[in-house]
């Protein structure tokens, strides 16, 4: 640990980082993929695993529990998704269709998908569910945020908090429809309509 | 089946006729019950019989397949829940607090969460996929006709049946949302601020 020793160290090191949070993400996409397509029951670590090309091994060193690594999966797609949000859609009163459109987008897709698995599984098991009900407290909080920048929302003016919840509450309902069926023309249309709506009551 | 006998059988077939009938009420609010509290996975057909206390047996004679029983369940309370609310719920545009409330209010409780884990199983296995997707459809065309009439709603005007829509889509997410954590008064907010922006958008 001694200066000496330092800079060689620091040199190998670096690229076994790199390595490192590869493989973590790498585990972590394999994981929303296998929640989304086999379901809670059928995603196993070593699934996981398998699917994301690491031994079984390396992926109980990244997460000791298949718990650590589904509510981790979850979460670093969301932020992942929330970001990419952030940077796509134009924000502000004038854009509020493209802001309606792209926050149900948050909703629709592989990581909701994934996400409904894991909530109705921690609904049925006690070990899971005080995780996942802090994470989806995480996420929503997160999801309000966005929404209210993305809308040029002001949350000062009474209702307009309990306006943007809705709104949430509806792009989860409309990612919920497109389990089943791909309903994506209905889809287009409620949006439309409702951005029409959002933007008369939100001024 | 002649005349002489005719009266004799009628007599005896129909309390057993009235015996059936509970014996299968019983079976499919049996079945409602297991899958919100156990999921699909903990639901089988013998796990049903013995909570309504029916012999496995009979339970295959009233339905020959897991997937008879769990869809016939959740139709045949759905019918039931929204019989109750057309009686309930005062109807028309002077009332339309108290119908976007009980429109709600179809989509939280054991029902919906039965239902949510028949969908999410569903999507995830192919015999059961068809037929809950039928289902959904028609349970969602229900829904859409009780809506307009508790509403009020004139759906020759453009615009209308997608409002209409996009408030079930958000009672089916404020649903989805009390699966983890009860959001009582959160959700009565939201019903109250949206149940204000409806009737000034549908007048």
């Amino acid at each position: 640990m001694g200066p000496v020793r330092a800079a060689p160290k620091t040199a190998r090191t670096a690229p076994q980082q790199d390595r490192s949070r590869a493989t973590r993400r790498r585990l972590l996409e394999a994981a929303v993929a296998c929640l989304a397509e086999y379901g809670w029951a059928g995603s196993t670590v070593a699934v996981v695993a398998e699917r994301a090309g690491v031994s079984r091994g390396a992926a109980q060193h990244h997460f000791p529990t298949r718990e650590d690594l589904f509510t981790a999966a979850v979460e670093y797609v969301a932020e992942e998704r929330s970001s990419a949000l952030r940077a796509l859609v134009p924000a502000g009163p004038a854009h509020r269709r493209a802001a309606v459109e792209g926050i149900v987008a948050l909703y629709t897709g592989p990581l909701f998908r994934a996400a409904l698995h894991l909530w109705v599984a921690a609904s049925d098991e006690d070990q899971l569910r005080p995780r996942v009900t802090e994470l989806e407290a995480r996420v929503g909080r997160e999801s309000h945020r966005i929404a209210v920048e993305l809308l040029g929302a002001d949350e000062s003016v009474p209702g307009v908090r309990e306006t943007v919840q809705g709104l949430l509450d509806m792009a989860r309902g409309l990612g919920l429809a497109t389990l089943l069926t791909d309903d994506a023309r209905r889809r287009e249309r409620v949006v439309a309509e409702w951005a029409r709506i959002l933007d008369g009551v939100l001024g």
